[in-house]
Parts: structure tokens; sequence; C-alpha cells
């Protein structure tokens, strides 16, 4: 039998007492290994994390907890090469697609380790300047920021098992509030294995950080009022999160990140092999291939003036024919497989709902699989679709497909491709492509109401723009509406999650204790 | 038959089709007028304030909002006696008690008014400095909010018809966000008037602000993603609110401020009849008298060493004593009625209830009432109650009386009475009490993780420090947990609820034009 992974909870190494699920290769078809979250004491682990780690965090400073943050990099940059290798036998990436989730990682933890010493020696945040409450200004208010006193539960997604943790769990523990991560179960065996290097290096004060993996069932049921929980996945899920008693009754804070039907805008002016509508071209072709189309924040709408919808859709196809889809241990392969067969069957389904309502500007599955059995391997070429009457097709403005596939549509003018864009009620990010700085600035103005991030791709960002899809720890990640309303990262920004605002009014002698 | 009076909606004063619920006088039990939203098209409504008045409002600078908030406090202050008689009519509210109310309201929206002027001449505001994401900082990154661009919407409560409204609605309308208001029928009068003096002013553009009196049915089933809702009142209609579909599914933002079992604690080593003893008691008696008690903010529980128990109840009680309790006509009279017939049999079953649990210290029924009728006015006295084992007593820290009764507690030693305090599973606001400026000041930072407010009282404050349980608009508004976990109020941080922050990532030349 396959070996069983343990969980991490209350401060020490437990085994699920069940049978397990087993995680399999998607690319082989083979066992990996199993997780089980059976007959774990919930109870006593959540506890454990309030009332142990969760006050030794917070006796640390800033600075000290950045440095725990700073010697799990180093962990996880000496274990580098094992995570790419768990990442390609369960997550079936090429090492590109890998890079994203694990050096995305260690790049996230590097710059919270960074970022806390610009914190230092102090055990809460100081808001603002002191406001004079009297007219003598003998009594002031101070607000403050002091991390919470309770756990982050984090129910994660399949996509990014590596980043994932770490983008939220720095902010949280240099927050100095204990993590419980629950990772999907499909692609839980990195997180697992980061969480318990990180242990076994003794980086975090015990409890401090925990997994479990296998079920969610009974997670959100531990939950009490200075808890926090994030969760990042389907809107489903999310609606099951947001309805459950904690949240509805006992007002745990709650982030969620889910749903986006990102959108691209070449803007109006710009011809068909201009260097805008290059960059155009390019970054959708990434953004359709890299991880499979699983990231959240990939590109899934192409917005073109009518006249270039021909041209663009020529361009996008002469790339993406250029990719070479299959197994991803074969150095000719670009594109490794989805996750498992459930996302497969799930993007099939996606997609052919989808190609109901639009045509098929290039079908990824003519080509042939480097090096893998269709009949085993998760891997599906990618389909870029046409709908050329967007106005009424309301399914790709409100479909994810979660996969390789995206729908390039014409707009009539920039306020009509605006609206069209907003369509999606709500996503994380918009890039934007032209050569027109004014114009560039105020479609992003328009767009950030309903954006978490808004992305402007001009010819002189052409090399060091970082991407359409790529979060950067230093920029907002979250959307309004669809997208799930979260909030994460932003740099310093993330931590407001894990605090707890409160104005205190007293005497100057009062306030000066609480600089 | 009454006076029905007019919702306004849509741009247009409308009028309910039914029969309409009646307004009492809690004192005289005299009709006053009626109140009805049946029949109105409610789509139609919100529609016109996020198509119309929406676009309207944002089109503007902060600066010209905030003119038209300085517009909207003089309508209000020309109009303050009739506001007067309208509280004292529907609230039974003595002078003084509508002065928190109304002046209240017109302070609050006064200091928005002026705060929009450090605002100036924007449309959007920017938030933090650009930071470079390429080593070459070709690239950068700019945080910036943007006004939602939803309508929101106010579900108000009882006590604070006037302050409740234009608490909220000053930073919305501040952010260029367009208010519908359903104040809590029983005292829906003074909401409704202020808001139809306001419109019939012509301070704001139509649709922007909106009142509609009566039942509450179908206003969540109108809200769309990039709406936000505020609730104020109890824990069971929050969890109905934050269930709704709206909330769960649109991910619609929604701030809670729910019950709050508020405390003070006089801190150790203040003797009694010291300056610290004084103005703890002062403060208690102030706290359980003005409004009757129903305050968000009011003190419930009162936390005293073991040693000064009897010294603080009989001084309390000495202050009690002197309350006159009646018709708020008769200026001999400190303290009115209790808001209706149902709010009065609310607080004598919750009272009944705690005093299964705890002695009676001092009794204000034993008072005659002034220039009222105990069969028809809704009026009780203030009750002292004393809990000698708070450690057993639950339902002392759980149980919110919403009137003037609050109960007495003895603590062993500091780290005791922190316990007890946050019993209450988070509150509004705490008050500590005493001469030691590094005792409240670390106090106070403990308290800061379960409370929004925490006032400190020293005795160089006596003169100058503005109450326990009054909100000034300087200082955050809200609270962690069984208080709702909202946040409003604290100065310009109130605008974040009604903005939506994202990050633009681009060329200097295309962030310069966001600036």
């Amino acid at each position: 039998m396959t070996e069983l992974l343990l969980n991490h909870l209350g401060g020490r190494a437990q085994a699920g007492t069940g049978q397990g699920t087993i995680l399999v290769d998607p690319v082989l078809g083979t066992e990996l290994v199993r997780v089980d979250a059976t007959g774990l004491d919930l109870a006593a682990g959540f506890a454990f994390a309030r009332d142990h780690a969760g006050p030794a965090l917070r006796a640390l400073t800033y600075a000290q907890r950045g440095e725990m943050l700073a010697a799990a990099g180093k962990v996880l940059q000496a274990r580098r090469d094992e995570y790419y290798a768990i990442s390609t036998a369960n997550s079936g990436t090429v090492r590109n697609d890998t890079a994203v989730d694990v050096d995305g990682a260690i790049f996230t933890l590097g710059a919270y380790a960074r970022s806390a010493a610009t914190l230092g020696a102090r055990t809460h945040l100081v808001d603002g300047d002191a406001v004079s409450l009297s007219k003598d200004a003998s009594f002031q208010s101070q607000h403050v920021q002091v991390p919470t006193r309770g756990v982050a539960l984090f129910i994660n997604a399949f996509n990014f098992p590596a980043w994932g943790l770490w983008e939220k769990a720095a902010p949280a523990l240099l927050s100095g509030v204990p993590v419980i991560v629950k990772p999907a179960t499909a692609t839980a065996w990195l997180t697992q294995r980061m969480v318990q290097d990180v242990l076994e290096a003794g980086v975090f004060p015990p409890g401090a950080l925990s997994v479990i993996c296998g079920s969610s069932a009974g997670l959100m049921d531990q939950l009490k009022p200075f808890d926090v929980v994030s969760f990042t996945g389907s809107a489903d899920t999310a609606a099951v999160i947001r309805s459950h008693p904690a949240i509805v009754r006992a007002s745990v804070r709650v982030n969620i990140e889910a749903d986006s039907i990102n959108s691209a805008v070449l803007l109006p002016g710009e011809a068909s092999g201009s260097a805008s509508f290059d960059l155009f071209v390019k970054e959708v072709a990434r953004e359709m291939t890299v991880k499979s189309g699983q990231k959240c924040t990939a590109i899934r709408r192409m917005f073109v003036p009518e006249s270039l919808f021909d041209a663009a859709a020529e361009a996008i196809a002469a790339r993406l024919q250029k990719n070479t889809v299959g197994n991803p241990r074969n150095d000719s392969v670009r594109m490794g497989s989805l996750v498992s067969r459930a996302q497969f069957d799930a993007v099939r389904a996606g997609l052919s709902g989808l190609k109901a309502h639009a045509r098929t500007l290039y079908d990824g599955d003519t080509q042939a699989l480097v090096d893998a059995d269709r009949a085993v391997a998760c891997c599906m070429g990618p389909t870029l679709l046409g709908a050329t009457d967007p106005d009424a097709n309301a399914l790709v403005h409100d479909t994810e497909v979660f996969g390789p596939v995206a729908t390039l549509m014409p707009y009539r003018d920039l306020p009509h491709a605006l609206q069209l864009v907003q369509r999606g009620q709500g996503s994380l990010v918009a890039s934007l492509y032209g050569s027109d700085n004014a114009a560039l600035g105020s479609c992003a103005l328009d767009l950030a109401a309903s954006h978490g991030r808004v992305h402007a791709v001009s010819p002189e960002v052409a090399a060091s723009h970082t991407g359409h899809g790529n979060v950067m720890p230093q920029s907002l990640h979250g959307g309004p509406g669809r997208a799930g309303g979260g909030e994460e990262l932003g740099g310093l920004r993330a931590l407001n999650f894990y605090h707890r605002r409160a104005a205190v009014q007293g005497a100057q002698a009062v306030l000066s204790q609480i600089h």
C-alpha cells in the first residue's frame, strides 16, 4: 500500500485512522501516496494552536517573526528539488509551471520576511496618528492594530499547493496568528511535505503551523469568534463556508477567493502587428497555457476592436500551435496535464458548454500528446474560442472553465469594451494593452471598481512587466463580486486580515504607553 | 386616521398602498403617524439609485460632496426644534437624550463635511505609495480606492433614528455611494422627516438618498455584487442578513453591529472615594440612564476589586436614586421611556432572566413615575444588579438587556478582570478607570483584541473625556465577535467600506495618470 502522509496538528504528527484517499499521478495514472484525517481530535488541535502557539507567536516581535519566515524560506530552498519532483508527479506540471508555484512560494515568503524588518521590534501596530477629542487636546484617540487571538484556517485550492499555502501563511505568521491549512486533497502532498519539513526544522513554536490532509469535515465547526478563515476555490463551496454558523452567528472573519472570469483588452488604435498588439497576443497565449490554464488569475476573455478580431485570432492560434502538450518529464513538452481526472472531466464539460455558444478558433486537441497516453493522462491542448456577439452571449461572461480555454470577442468602442469586461461581475484581474498612457490610466481607474488588480502593458514595459496572471506579493490579490470579495497580499495590507483594529481613547500620558 | 408618511425612492415621494403600521407615543400611548412600504417598485428604486444617482455622485469630487454634507447639516440645524419634538413624541426622550441622537447626527455630518476638505478635488483615493515590481523600476504597482458602483442599504436600529442614519450616510455619500435607509419601524418618523427635509432642500442629486419606512421584506433581494449593506440591530436579524444569497453568493459587502455586553473596569489600587473611583461611579450611573440604557455602547457589566464591591454598589445606587423617571415633557424628569411597549416587555423579560442569577442592588421600580401612567407609559427605573461569582455566571456575560440595567461584579486581580471582560466574546467598547497610566495603557492594548474601542479615564481627563458610550466620529465604532465584526466611523477609515481597493500595475507614465 502507498505511504500514508501524516497530519500535523496539536504540535505533533498524527496519522488518520481510516483507509485514506489515494493521490494519483495525473499523467501516468500511478498511485503516489495516501492522505487521511479520520479520527483526529480537531477540538484539541485547534485549542492547542489557539492557546499555546498563539501566545508564543504574539510574545515575539514582528522582526522576530520575520526571521522565522526567512528561516522557513531557507528550509524550503534547500529542498527545492524534492518539491519539483512532487509537483511533477502529483500536479503533472512542467518545470516552468512548477516554478510558478514553488519558487513563487519561496519568493513571497522572502518578501514578507524582508518587510518584517520595516515593522521592527514591536508586538502591535499603530494605525495613523492620534487625534484630539477635546478642545484642550488633553483627551485623544489613537487607533491600533493588534493580532487577533485565534487561529487562521486555510481551506486551499488544488492548483497552488505551495504558493497557496505560503502566500497566506506568511502574513498570518508575521501577524502572530497560528495557521491550520487544509490543502485540496488531489494535490495535498506538496503542502504536507513543506509543512512537515519546516516543522522538523523547528522553525516555528509548536502548534504555530498545522496541516490536515483529507476531508474538511468538521473543520468549520471548530471556529470561534476571534479565528479567521480564508478559502480559495469554487463559488459553491464558498457559499457553504459563508453560510456556516461560525460566520453567520459568531462573526468569524472570512476571506473568499472564488470564480473569476478575467479579461484582457487590446485598446483601440493599435494596428495588427504593432508592439501593443504583439504584447497582447503573447500574453494571451502564455496565460492560456501556463499551468494548463489552472490559475485563478488566468485570462478567460479577450476583447479586441472588431477590425482586429480575425488578425488577433490568427496570431493567438499561431502561438498556440507552437505549444507541445504531454508528459512533463519530456524536455520538449511545454504544457503538462490538468491535476486530476475530475478536473479533466470538469474542464471538458465546461468547454463543451462554451462551444455551444462560440466558434472554435483553434482546437488544441488536434495536436498529438508527447510521451503520454490519451486514455490515461489528464492532458489537453489549449482551445481558443470566439464569440462574435458578446452582448447576447451570457454564458461566456459567466463560465469559468478552469483549464487551457479562453474566448476572443470583438468590441465596437472603448465604452463597449469596458462594459463587456464588467459583465464578469467582479474579477481578480484585467489587463490592458496599448501605447496611449492616458487611455491606459483612465481605463485602469474605470476597471478598478470591479477588479482587485489592473495590469497595464505598454511597449516600454514589454521586458519588465510581471505578467497578467502572476500575483506579486506587493499587489492586492482578490476581487469583488463573483471573485469572492477577498483581499490578500498587497504588501503589508495583508496583515489587516489577521489584526483587529481598535481606537484607544485616553490622556496623552496613557496613549504614549501604546506607541 | 393619522398621517401616512411618504417613502422616498427612485427620486420621488411614494406612498405605500397598504393600511400601514401606526407609530405610537411610548409615554402617552397616543397614535402619531403611519408608515407603509406596500406596493413600492423596489427594483426600479434601487436601479434608479444605482444607475442615476451613483454616476451623478461619482462625477463630483470629495470636496464637492463634502459641501453637500455641510448643506444637509444646515438644513437639519434649521429644523432642529421639530426633530426634538418628534423625538420626544416618538422615542419618549428627554432633551439631553434627544441631543445624543439629533445633535450627535449634526455633529457627525459636520465632521465628515470638514474632513472632505482634506481629500480635495479628487474623485478617487490613492492608497499608499507606488512600489517597483521590476529591477529597473520601469514597472510599478500603485493601489487606489475607488467608490463602489452600487448602493448602500442601511437597515437601522430603533434607538438612533437620527444619528444612526447620518453616521452611516455621511461617509457613504462622501464616498459617492447612494444611500437607501430602512429605519426601524417603531421610531421611523425622525429618519423619514430628516431625509424628506434634505430632499426637499435639493441638497443631493435625485435618488442619492432614499428612505423606505415599514417592512424590510424584499430589500435584501435587491442587492447586487457592488452594493453594500450595513445593519445595526439584533444578532438574530444579523444572522438572517448574513445568510442571504446576496451575501453568501454575490459577495455583497456587509457591515454588522449587533449585541454587545460592554464593560467598565475600575483598575486595582484605587480607593473608595478616590478620584478614579468617583469617575467610575459617575460614568456607570450616567451610562445606565442615558437614553434609558438604549445605547449599543452602554455599560452592561462593571468590574471592581473584591474589596470595593460594596462601596461601589452603594455609590452607584446613591447616584441612581437621584434619577427621576417619567414624562420627558416635565422638566424635572431626567430619564424618559423606552421606545415602545415591545421593547419595554423585552427589557422586563431580560431583567427577569438576569435576576434569577444576580442580586438586585438597586431597584429603580420603587421610584414613582413623574407625570406618567405606569399602565400606559413604557417607563422603567434603572436597576443595578450584582453577581458575586462572575466565573460561574454565564448569563450575565451573554445577555444584553437593552434598557437601564447593568450588573456589578467583583474581580480578584487584574488578569481575572481582563478575563471576565473577554467573556463578552467581543464588544463595542470597554472603559477603564484608574490613575496608573502604564496600567491603563497595557490594559487598553490587551482589550484592543476584543473591542472596537477602549476608553481610558484618568483623573486628568475628568472634565475632557468624551464618555464611555458616546461615539465620536474620529474613533472606530464596531466590535469583533458577538458585536458583529463591523467597522464604522474612525474618521476617514469609514470610507473604506464604500470604496473598492485595487492595485494598478503599469509603467510610471501610466501610473502618473491615476495620481
